[in-house]
């Protein structure tokens, strides 16, 4: 490795070398706001902890909250994380093993998370959360009280130093081996969201919403 | 943080406590067996990183491999890592933004990772990943050169160190919030398999393998 720390500008350049990204802004977006999963990376005694956690975006912004008291929340104080966020798109056969592949999009982010203090700007971000996800529904909940912000803590990470990679082809073998007689293709992988589930304790003139109705993933 | 490094055995009931998670060895392969996706958080000059990897597993250890002077491989020598596999499996709309939730399963895994040496279980190793994401397949595949084999580098990590995460259920909001006429439930959300796309370049008479058409994720 010749990247040092604190070089983040380094870094990123040695990152985009190495990995043949895609580094638009619209890109990045567009994969950051298909997939609210993120795996965040955190360093707890110099172990590596990988967390799952819901991100969404706001602007050059990403978010995730989780319990004030939380192992990966405290870890993150001051220190750098990795947010990764990935889709499996497809699986690649090919007529070698070793050509076998998985098309996928998938985006990093480093950098050190700051924690939004405010109070205000926290029912913001709490509201930012639902309608990123569900436009237009965080008016027609229950506002958060003021406990409730207090136990949750919101951290944010700039888009700034940033990589994302994406692979969608089908299989690249080598010359001769195409000449077998071998079933070689894609299997595409997409993530769908199902029909809605209601509550049974739902009023009984509550309609589903359209933020319901129309959401989407993948 | 109370736990320490080198104690694996306190970490892990440290985690355990808190996440409240499932353990026993069927819950876990299942969830493992269900997403070939990993996510790998590396520790790299003192930064947490984490790399999107396909794993597989066979029996009671994970695989997973890269190109030998990859990134991730290099800085997983010797050192601590953390693999984990998650499955977003719905979003859960309460009464207030605060009950919102995500039904999900999910798999860490820590430890130091084995480089698989020997030339011959290297092989057993990529026939092992590519039969248990397509059962069989390996035997009909154009074998890994020697060049192959030697630019692959295998890393192994025993399912020892582990802990499981699942959520499944609806909403689940304070008592009083329940007379809101607010809809409420569950948008389940799946990772699916579609129709094979077959490669341009397959032979006329070459068909669909069973172990294609049978493929099942998630």
């Amino acid at each position: 490795m010749t990247q040092t720390q604190n070089a983040p500008t380094e870094r990123t350049r040695l990152r985009r070398k190495r990995e043949r990204g895609h580094f638009d802004r619209d890109t990045i977006n567009g994969i950051l706001d298909a997939m609210p999963l993120a795996h965040v990376g955190y360093v707890i005694n110099e172990t590596p902890v990988v967390m799952p956690t819901l991100q969404w975006r706001e602007g050059g912004h990403v978010y995730w909250h989780a319990s004030a008291g939380g192992r990966g929340i405290k870890a993150a104080e001051g220190t750098d994380v990795c947010l990764t966020v990935s889709l499996l798109d497809g699986l690649v056969l090919a007529r070698s093993g070793f050509h076998h592949s998985a098309n996928y999009r998938s985006v990093m982010i480093f950098g050190r998370p700051e924690r939004v203090s405010d109070p205000e700007q926290k029912r913001a971000r709490f509201d930012g959360l639902i309608d990123t996800l569900f436009p237009g529904r965080s008016a027609d909940l229950r506002p958060p009280t003021n406990v409730e912000v207090r136990q949750t803590t919101v951290l944010s990470l700039p888009i700034s130093e940033v990589s994302a990679k994406i692979r969608d082809a089908g299989p690249v073998d080598d010359e001769a081996d195409y000449a077998l007689p071998i079933w070689a293709g894609t299997i595409p992988i997409r993530t769908v969201a199902g029909a809605p589930i209601a509550d049974e304790r739902n009023l009984p003139d509550v309609e589903l919403p359209a933020h319901v109705r129309d959401f989407d993933i993948g």
